[in-house]
């Protein structure tokens, strides 16, 4: 199908916020991070409302840094891993904003800066936000088991990352949202739920390849092509897939996953994933890279894994999605840094 | 805030379907759905399964009724009221078109035409859909407990609605959708999931207050002014709510609820409620009548309850959302029937 790619006009990821826990600030990008709570509960009594009020933190970290009230932004995109989304609904509670919510397992952070960038350039509102969250310990409990039961980790199973990250996408900046590639849900027979890199790798797969169909560029046209979060294995699988196609993106791919973690130090197994992933290391690497020009031209694919555990017990297989978005620096209408 | 209305243009509800089970097909509409299952199980061996065989049933109803194939769809946008939100992305997964996931709780049918009109009035589409279920005896295991246990319902607790509904926004038709009002999530301190009516009606109130606020209009310059779905209980509140304000909408109010179906002979307590309930009452009865002209000029109030089953246990509130989505016959642009 031809006409997948959606083009953005003089839109911009003005500003962005992350707030990560311990694994995360432990990790290689420790430092990049705006903030961090070692003690993983953002001073709330459970794991579900600590991830509320890291989402929340984050929001009002993005308003400061931007110097925004939230009366100047017009909606925003959220969403995230728990039961009924109630990681974002609870967490933004406070904020008297119009809220838009959305399921994109880990491809919410690349789904919301997609959505919130059609109402900027359609000119609905000036400013859109996108708001996205994880927490290792509440999603543990409530994919696989609580923590405390110390269930032994496959080799192939990925790490929720406890993050949140907020996105202001508007009318100014320095890092344009140029295009979005919005993705099909796929099922390609993977049904283990510790393997979600592979049940993933596929859609990321289809929507990289729709998009270099129908945009006639190449890899080689990017300095960096991201996925968030296929991990250690479905970042491998992707590039096998899209070899096979003829498509060798490695000299330019990396995987939030693989960047979240020290593999050696950390060993997080397969690598992080989590709503928070792609959303933490976007805001605090690839979107500060690109803001300074070491990056100028981004492909950003976010993967979600849509089964739910009641879906695994009752023997379906594991659905993806992937959701690209194209990001690039300065652009030519006159705000380049 | 000012500035919450978005505007759209040329943009039509260009066909509906609507599937139900068997509590429906018997209430006051029955006859109007365009396909019904009494077993409630369409052929599926576990109510969560039956959720999405009813969604794709739905969906493969309105590609053939608006003589579409699967390509001529941009995108589509849904939800439901399923952990992760399965109904949909399993209910979707043979369509080969970009998957756009909601959690919008009941809210989802409004929120999802309101994003499809986006979509199509800016132009990255010429057609996306909206799709949304819900499965009384899915939700009541996963919300309340299985109804084998034959637990006693409370007089202001609400039927989910076992039905799907499906949306064809795009550029041709008689009914258009001229303007949304996306809504703010409001907690007013109601904790009761037996009575989520109460929980709801404020944010309704705020949504309607806003938008007549910004667009100068009265609730007479409507013939039918739409909640979905606060219930007898939540509707009532809502008409006092507004009342307080100075407005009264009584006259065109009606809730989609209430009309799904029968107080006596059904006898439902406070009326229905699940992403089924607007989207099929929506599908089957009022696109039909602004289709044909009875109604010219309505408004659909979608209402959702954004808590779930944990955030209930660890004691919080419900927070609520409505997004609004104006309707109108035929309009200005050749397209009148």
């Amino acid at each position: 199908m031809k006409n997948r790619i959606i083009k953005f006009n003089g839109v911009y990821v003005s500003g962005v916020s992350s707030v990560v826990g311990k694994h995360e600030a432990e990790g290689p990008m420790g430092d990049k991070f705006d903030f961090c709570d070692v003690s993983d509960t953002f001073g709330s009594p459970t794991w579900e409302k600590a991830e509320s009020a890291m989402q929340k933190k984050a929001f009002e970290i993005l308003l400061e840094k931007c110097n925004l009230r939230a009366e100047d932004v017009g909606a925003m995109f959220a969403g995230d891993l728990q039961n009924q989304c109630v990681g974002s609904s609870y967490g933004l509670l406070e904020f008297p904003i119009p809220y838009i919510g959305l399921y994109g397992a880990c491809s919410t952070a690349a789904e919301g800066m997609m959505l919130a960038a059609m109402t900027v350039s359609a000119g609905y509102f000036d400013l859109s936000a996108a708001v996205t969250s994880s927490h290792y310990l509440a999603a543990e409990r409530q994919y696989r088991s609580p923590t405390e039961y110390g269930a032994q980790r496959s080799p192939t199973a990925q790490w929720t990352v406890t993050g949140a990250g907020a996105f202001a996408i508007g009318r100014t900046g320095v890092v344009k949202i140029t295009e979005a590639c919005p993705g099909i849900v796929m099922d390609k027979g993977i049904n283990d739920a510790s393997n979600m890199g592979a049940a993933m790798a596929p859609a990321a797969a289809s929507t990289l390849l729709a998009y270099f169909d129908e945009s006639g560029l190449m890899p080689s046209d990017f300095d960096g092509i991201f996925t968030g979060d296929l991990g250690f294995e479905g970042g491998s699988i992707l590039c096998e897939l899209l070899s096979s196609k003829g498509l060798d993106i490695r000299a330019v791919y990396n995987d939030c996953g693989v960047m979240i973690y020290d593999r050696i130090k950390q060993d997080k197994h397969a690598g992080g994933s989590g709503c928070g992933c792609s959303a933490t290391v976007f805001a605090a690497d690839i979107w500060k890279r690109l803001q300074c020009g070491v990056l100028k031209n981004v492909l950003l694919i976010g993967t979600g894994a849509m089964m739910s555990p009641s879906s695994i017990q009752q023997g379906l297989n594991i659905p993806a999605v992937a959701h690209l978005v194209r990001f690039e620096y300065g652009g030519n209408d006159g705000y380049c840094a």
